[in-house]
């Protein structure tokens, strides 16, 4: 058996408690939070604290809070010599005090309280000072159903950086286009097969292969229509700098 | 049993065709290409021509080519007062001859010869001058299992300027995605339930409220952070470009 305390009650320790909760090997022997209410619910089936002091031993504590206080409550951790990770795609390994053995415990997926998730299909990215430690969080990450991932302090940035991209940046996408049929009241709805379809797409072949459309094929006149019908000046940048982006890659 | 005569050979018409064939109250009685080598396969389940002046009667006649060929072409076309549509999201209904009924019967998707697609899935938007026509089209899209939406002369460039959006533009996001994360040899497989989850999102949540994100929390840090892991000034562009699109969006 695991022992597992958990630190914090935002998006991901919620998602961590639930799935935790259901693997065989794993046990949350405490969960903390700063304020106790967001996880009193909780009271009768795990100990809850919000008393850094009252810490019980674990073979590892995950703080899942927001990365700027990371740093401060890992510090305030009344002991030493024990794994303690954080779950952050940016905050550094090295924001853990260095009185504890540090690790990374990253899922890289988007998550939000309310919103349920098939947690197997999250990629688990793990960083480690010690063999030991990777070990054990690898094993974790697996008795979750997850693949894991070995990252070092250049790819995780870098991961969480481009997962800004195809999170955050495709959102904005869609919402443009939203703005665009809106417009002319046209439903957005019927762009959603094409949403899905093309995030499919890259699942079996690279963004690079799976790309066409005017810009591609350097289509002047499609081009010229799309920015006529664009009366939104800053649409329109979006749309020159993803045109000009798409020529560059695909050497036009 | 609705008679269509379908011309050209590419990507749609090659889809078409496979849907069509299994449409019980559908029948293809003819398929038209300027080269016949491309349907030469399938002479044996349908007539075959590559002679415009050797068509034959039909309900509609489905033209599934370059929107620059789809004028000459239906100008060519040896016969009047029929109903001559064709598939595209950007060429007008007018392109055209005025000789024929006019229509389009434009399937919102990306299509690919060789990648199979449930088409139950994809809309088609329907633009006619005749009710009648429309009715016709309707029941044609209906009998393929799809949804079908009638779309004015306005709305439907409106949808494929939005599709470019979703599918090209969102693409070279992910293939921006993963120069970023192969620089550092990171594997661009890690970010691919990410972008699964981000397209399912808003099959469900507008993607306004799907937004989430440093550009939307307007964490500076964060920000700072990403701009100075950037070393691709074209990269920076589109990073600026989007988290600028995102501070517009939610008041920031
Ligand atoms: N959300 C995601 O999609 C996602 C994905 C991967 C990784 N992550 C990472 O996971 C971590 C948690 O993210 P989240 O989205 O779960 O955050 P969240 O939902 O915003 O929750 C933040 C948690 O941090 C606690 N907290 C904030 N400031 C604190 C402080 N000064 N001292 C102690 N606790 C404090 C909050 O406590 P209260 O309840 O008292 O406010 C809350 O429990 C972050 O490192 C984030 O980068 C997030
Ligand atoms: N691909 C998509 O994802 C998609 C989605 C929705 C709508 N559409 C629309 O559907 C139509 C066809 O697109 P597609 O992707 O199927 O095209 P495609 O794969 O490029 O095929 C083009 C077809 O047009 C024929 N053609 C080209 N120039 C011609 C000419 N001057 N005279 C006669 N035939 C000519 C070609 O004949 P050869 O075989 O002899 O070269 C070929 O059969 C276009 O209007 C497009 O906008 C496409």
């Amino acid at each position: 058996m695991i022992k597992i305390v958990l630190l914090g009650a935002g998006n991901v320790a919620t998602h961590l408690y639930k799935v935790f909760k259901e693997a065989s090997n794993i046990e949350v022997v405490q969960w903390y939070n700063r304020n106790l209410k967001a996880i009193e619910m909780y009271k009768n089936e795990v100990d809850i604290t919000d008393d850094v002091n009252a810490l019980i031993e674990a073979d590892v504590y995950i703080i899942a809070i927001s990365d700027d206080a990371i740093e401060a409550l890992s510090t305030s951790l009344p002991f030493e010599n024990r794994l303690v990770v954080h779950t952050s795609g940016s905050a550094r390994l090295y924001d853990i005090d260095q009185k504890h053995y540090r690790g990374v415990f990253y899922p890289l997926q988007t998550f939000s309280k309310d919103v349920d998730l098939d947690f197997t299909t999250v990629p688990i990215c793990i960083e480690t000072l010690r063999k030991k430690d990777f070990k054990l969080l690898e094993t974790i990450g697996e008795s979750l159903g997850c693949k894991t991932f070995k990252v070092n302090p250049k790819q995780r940035p870098a991961l969480h950086l481009a997962a800004v991209f195809v999170n955050n940046f495709t959102n904005q996408i869609y919402r443009i286009a939203h703005e665009i049929t809106e417009k002319q009241g046209a439903e957005f709805d019927i762009l959603k097969p094409l949403i899905a379809e093309t995030a499919r797409k890259v699942q079996e072949v690279s963004p690079y292969l799976a790309q066409t459309g005017p810009a591609k094929r350097n289509d002047k006149k499609t081009i010229k229509r799309h920015l006529k019908l664009l009366d939104n000046p800053h649409h329109e940048d979006v749309y020159n700098l993803m045109t000009e982006s798409i020529k560059k890659t695909h050497g036009r």
